[in-house]
């Protein structure tokens, strides 16, 4: 029985709601009462990092700071009180470690949220804003100055920066923890990172999924060496110029101009790119010790590929689908020029490009359990900003050479890395496809520390040297910036009394722990790579997808991918079919694990 | 008295509401039908541009064409039949011709918004979010291609573009409408838009409102005419290069590299920039007909700016400016070096350039009585996107040659403009303070039709060729674009016989009318300008200002702008205290307006 007390509770219910939601209004809105701290430190209090949830620090010259906590949803003198709405949002976040054992795990809710459209589109909703508020949008710091410069945003041959350089003027490298000098970087390559005997990736992870990392970070990773570490020639983000190049120049030498396909030569029957001979006027722009032949050397979008079977492979597999979906274009609008089925068939390619790194590629690199999916019209409407900018700490992360193992086996051959440096030829000497079932069949490495071949040393050796002139915080202070909870000491750190011990040798604080060194030694999680790398280059990751102009509401529709036909080939895009329609002798079974009862 | 009816219609009340969102988001989450449309055309039917309200058309060889209705609110085979939401929001909408007459005029409500910090947010949050949606962002569309490209968005030496270029196998320059070749560019400048009589602005509008009009502009408005019209040399928006100069060569040779400063000399015991000769490595980049003496020419963050003295007027006052910021950083952060003084000034000043922008120099144009406020957190947490790119369409509209009289009196001379180009000497006749009061004091032209003075006509020229060369479509298309009633006739669009007979017989067509020969020949409107150039200059103005990173909820707190007296110089500019802060004797009176009296 619904009774007249029932309805007079009803009013009185609506009445402690709106009292709720007037308190909770003052709340967010008062200003955050700034004030200064004084401290008897000999250094600027700055250097210690004491302001939390994101806050800024200003220091004074007499060791006093201020931390500037507007709109961190904290306040106090180091933004550590949660107004009261970040408390209740903060109260309803699951911890991040729990979260992610959860979303690895085979749990009934999985099912249901996989197979209803409208949770799963929730999901993803809460996935794409949730990651992407953790990245400054737009860019606020670069690596020259440990403050905000207008610069960070308008230069945009600087990489970004999630976090600024340690100030010249403190006490240690790391701010003010850990050693004056950091350890010496060889032989802390050789206790921490080089390979005792190949780890396997327990996961099954094959080479496939690894040239995968490299082929399409690269489009967006291309540090400017001759200006140095801190700048950048690529644009910000999947722009697809890992199969056109990155300048307009490049782009053009490549081209067949003719129904809008890129360049090709035909190989034993099959479709390759041309060589360089074939495309004049292409600027290498390679180091002078990488050994290029015109007659010999491929031609791709990005000039490096073509030094590396594995990179090579994925290369010819891009040129393959970008002139396939031109003929589906063709067929679709016969009347259009070169140039509208060329600049059509790249955002086609983008939207592949894009739907298989998130469906395909990051689905086994998370091990999430909830199907991931490429849907940016989720959050449309949303907060979500449609830019992105490179952050060069998402450089550093995606260092990844532990999954390179020492050698692949194919067919009966074996190379070493080394033996497949500088050379495709062992693509030409099994074939194509061989080739991809070969890296489909052989495993990775494990990402962890002590799995470094050697040979790639010195990519890690001049990274972690360009992460000090740069001046990187330590890990620690990543980890705070991305919500975790920061490690105590070295066996939190990883689980390993041996490595821990080494740690502790080098760096005698767990706060002086170098940002790429933490996320490489940190103990296991479900995923391939530990939970930092997870949750740290998860946020750069879905905002370097999602971010693309392509999932903006203006962009997402048939008619910019040239009609239903073209729409659908994004939307359906996997690994699988690229594979399939783009290998001469069928692709059954290859994703990015090696077959079942592989040893 | 509550009676269990009245509880029980109130049931029904929400069961009514529940079915009726059930509806709604049934209504907006179906896929848009799109249907194809065969024509008898002897032409590709999308040059009549049959889809409204920012349908997407895509036609085939055989003269059909479908109209790609996503996102836009619409369905339909011409994207007509507005979604359940969108009719909502329509019946909502006022007419913006009546929108704009209200918010010009003296009601009494705006009495209360303006007084009513809540109701003034609530004003400023619907003015940035509804100009903000009104542009593409990411940006769609450049000028070599009628389409959507990749390269439009990574690009960024293109500027945008707000609608594609007519396709060039379009039967007209304008599509189906008007004649096959636009008039002659001279006949047109002659019998349109060239000065008669000097008509002064009605309202009262002064040379200093001129000339900042072109000094803030030419930040952005940069065409790289090396590369073509439809290429730029800026950054995308309010970068504040017009004071420090777009490229780092440039700003560091401006730079005193002391105390943050930019480089100054003392003339008469007053602070004014260098000459060229003293910034070794400056960069003129200026047409070679530009006389340019390394001694006697001053060297600004924009070259040009030392050949007009209006622009070198105000090229001098943000100088002191930005010195006298440096100087009140340096007291407050005695410990800082020169290059974080200089960031965070440079940092402030731009603040200041959006502040004064929106806050004087807007509200003088718009003639709004609703007081406009630089509230950036308004639209925190909203869908708006703080990321700007420069529309070549922006950069034609603002060609506001009408402003300028034949001549100006300083004193007692009279300077015609020619007298005054390529030499800043009158400024210093007279004193840089007397100056400023004759900028003050001498009123500016009318932005209309037929006040177009002489010595400017090389650029109104150049500009409508341009125009023509990068294939912009006519004023009805842009005026549907931006949610505005199409010109039925010439005397719609004129209300003056005279002019529309002569637009008649130049066009024919008032569908054939260009851009910007539409938005100079409407009839007055009660702003500055007619009234499509204010709902169409506004939302690319109004996104330019407020897209700026320093605007973003990570940028905009105290601790940017060096602490609470650095954010409070932001907060608290204005046009007249620009000005008192950096005139010699005084600031009394000037404004955007002449003084009251002026004849």
């Amino acid at each position: 029985m619904i009774t007249m007390e029932a309805f007079g509770g009803r009013r009185l219910h609506i009445a402690v709601v709106l009292a709720v939601v007037a308190v909770l209004w003052s709340v967010n809105t008062r200003s955050p009462p700034d004030s200064i701290v004084r401290t008897n430190a000999d250094y600027d209090p700055c250097c210690a990092y004491p302001c939390d949830n994101q806050g800024v620090c200003l220091s004074y010259p007499d060791r006093s700071y201020v931390c500037d906590c507007t709109n961190t949803g904290f306040s106090g003198i180091n933004c550590t009180s949660a107004d009261f709405l970040t408390w209740v949002h903060h109260s309803l976040k699951p911890d991040p470690e729990k979260l992610h054992n959860l979303l690895t795990s085979d749990w009934w809710l999985w099912d249901v949220v996989n197979n209803v459209p409208f949770l799963s589109d929730m999901a993803m909703k809460y996935i794409f804003i949730s990651r992407g508020d953790q990245v400054d949008s737009p860019v606020r710091f670069e690596s020259d100055h440990s403050y905000t410069t207008l610069d960070a945003y308008f230069n945009e041959t600087y990489f970004g920066r999630t976090l600024p350089p340690v100030p010249d003027h403190c006490p240690t490298p790391m701010g003010v923890a850990g050693p004056k000098q950091l350890p010496d970087v060889d032989e802390l390559i050789k206790r921490v990172f080089l390979r005792r005997k190949f780890i396997p990736d327990p996961h099954d992870t094959n080479l496939l999924f690894q040239y995968y990392a490299q082929h399409f970070t690269h489009q967006f990773f291309r540090t400017n060496y001759t200006k140095g570490p801190q700048f950048t020639k690529g644009l910000g983000g999947v722009d697809s110029s890992h199969v056109y190049g990155v300048t307009e120049h490049h782009r053009r030498a490549i081209r067949l101009n003719k129904d809008g396909k890129l360049k090709y030569q035909i190989i034993d029957g099959e479709h390759f790119p041309p060589y360089i001979k074939d495309t004049p006027g292409l600027d290498m722009e390679l180091p002078p010790y990488v050994p290029v032949n015109a007659d010999t050397t491929f031609a791709l979008g990005h000039p490096f590929y073509a030094m590396l079977p594995g990179l090579f492979v994925y290369s010819v597999i891009w040129m393959r689908e970008h002139n396939r979906v031109c003929e589906v274009l063709k067929d679709e609008h016969p009347d259009w020029d070169d140039e509208r089925l060329y600049h059509t068939a790249k955002l086609i390619i983008t939207g592949e490009v894009i739907k298989i790194t998130i469906e395909d590629y990051v689905q086994h690199l998370s091990q999430y359990k909830v199907r991931l999916r490429f849907k940016p019209d989720v959050i449309h409407g949303s907060r979500f900003q449609f830019h992105n900018r490179i952050n060069v700490e998402f450089d550093h992360l995606y260092h990844w050479h532990p999954l390179v193992p020492d050698g692949i086996k194919v067919n009966e051959s074996y190379y070493t890395v080394m033996d497949m440096a500088f050379s495709v030829k062992p693509v030409f000497v099994h074939g194509l496809d061989n080739f991809i079932r070969a890296m489909a069949s052989n495993r990775a490495g494990k990402l962890s520390a002590r799995n470094h071949g050697k040979a790639t040393v010195p990519f890690l050796r001049k990274m972690l040297l360009n992460s000090r002139t740069i001046r990187f915080r330590g890990i620690n202070e990543y980890r705070k910036r991305f919500g975790l909870k920061t490690f105590t000491d070295f066996m939190d750190l990883t689980g390993d009394e041996e490595l821990a011990r080494d740690l502790q040798d080098l760096y005698g604080d767990i706060e002086a722990v170098e940002f790429y060194v933490g996320l490489l030694t940190e103990r296991d999680s479900p995923s391939l790579t530990p939970l930092a790398m997870v949750n740290i280059g998860g946020p750069w990751s879905v905002k370097g997808l999602i971010a693309n102009p392509i999932c903006s509401p203006h962009w997402w529709k048939p008619s910019t991918f040239g009609g239903d036909r073209g729409f659908e080939i994004v939307q359906t895009a996997s690994l699988q079919k690229l594979l399939c329609n783009n290998m001469k002798s069928g692709c059954e079974g290859i994703s990015f694990k090696v077959p079942p009862g592989t040893a």
